[in-house]
């Protein structure tokens, strides 16, 4: 695991307040549960409402999760003022996004003034054990704030 | 645009009715619009409560409506009996996924008997015009339904 | 398709002369065989030392000129100055990469200043059919020259 | 680090086997030098016929080898008969592929009968210290051999 020094020392204040601002992750019912310099930590209890046909969580949501906790571990790592944007991301989808709960793990794999590149994991939570779900390679880029 | 040859006459009725079991699609009121062989159309009329911070639709469910619309196309092309299951996709996204309405199209680029490779794009629809959101690349894997 | 006024009426000496530069390419044997606004094709004669364990075309070499061709696309686009990088690429591999000839067709998705997303495939060409190899997905970024 | 048990017992020598019928590998000069259960290292030496135009070895080989150390890191864990082929990747470049000696390390993240995921590095090494230069998220498959 890579260590990085934040930029700004309000990293987390302003992490927290930009999360708060996603509809999205409102509807959802997801949590941001950890926000290290370059690591973050999203978590989601498995609602009906949110899956595909098998009752699990739907590829959709698991990747909405598991994007937003990249993208925030980048914006931990910049100086106040701009925002991050995700240019592309690749998931892949290695066992079924079982309930009740899953946690989403970005990290930041390479950081840069203009791209950061990420990565993370999705596991389904049960019994105290982590499965692994997905797993995304991400690039995300510094914005000016509108 | 490849032309493809459905092996199962009942493509669409089969391709509707595994939609319908979607509750996420449900949830975020999305319609299959069009079942082709080899390509499928879904549409959805932004929401609210479905938007990241600057109010367009969040990746993860520009993300959601693409790989739906890739897996049925995947489908479509299927015999009756197995389901499509995503093994992994790449999405770049290059404009905002602005309302009222998006639409995704998904299509086969190569069928197969074990993975279909398929690619979609979604676009976002205002005063008769489309702009290009965001364009993916998948992988689908046969499997036997559970 | 879509249709591209190039920015620099020079566009196709400016790309041809990037190209005369790549060491790999000429290693290889590539040539550059078209040379459109937002579209460049490059061709490969397969050679067997450039393959893997069933006589194929290596995937690295695949995506080698897949990625010259994305990225010389997105270079015919551009003004005269900067140079174009890749940022990433995601490719699927969908049949062997036989010979005698291969050709790769890169093509812009999404033209940008700082960020331009490409498409491209190879094909296997024999008896004047050409047969999908690999489908390829990719981000290119515009860079001062060093 | 996963820990994984290998199927068979003999998988470093099918691997090297299987390896130096890779022609490619040995046009660019490439060694295996690390073959573990789930994880192989494969270095190269930076030779200026390899380089695009800045003298960087060239993002194609850069793929070929994290490839390559990705699909043995996938056969190291399987039973002797079948070999693996290549479905998809995705790279991402994050700093200048630099002689004098690069080093690609494949891992498996997540084995499986017919597919295996993988995760690989590449890392530029000049005077005792490593930089990361590619990141790569990829797809094999298990095939019967020909």
């Amino acid at each position: 695991m890579l260590i990085f020094e934040p930029r700004d020392p309000n990293f987390e204040t302003r992490v927290r307040a930009s999360f708060a601002r996603l509809s999205l992750m409102k509807t959802i019912g997801a949590s941001l549960t950890r926000v290290s310099p370059g690591e973050v930590e999203i978590e989601l209890r498995l609602r009906q409402n949110l899956t595909q046909q098998h009752g699990f969580l739907a590829a959709g949501i698991v990747t909405a999760i598991l994007d937003t906790a990249c993208g925030y571990a980048a914006l931990s790592l910049m100086p106040a003022g701009p925002e991050v944007l995700t240019v592309e991301y690749k998931v892949n989808f290695v066992s079924p996004a079982r309930g009740p709960r899953l946690i989403a793990r970005g990290r930041v794999t390479k950081p840069g003034r203009t791209l950061t590149v990420c990565a993370g994991d999705v596991f389904a939570l049960s019994n105290g054990s982590e499965k692994l779900v997905a797993t995304m390679l991400a690039t995300m880029i510094t914005a000016e704030q509108r």
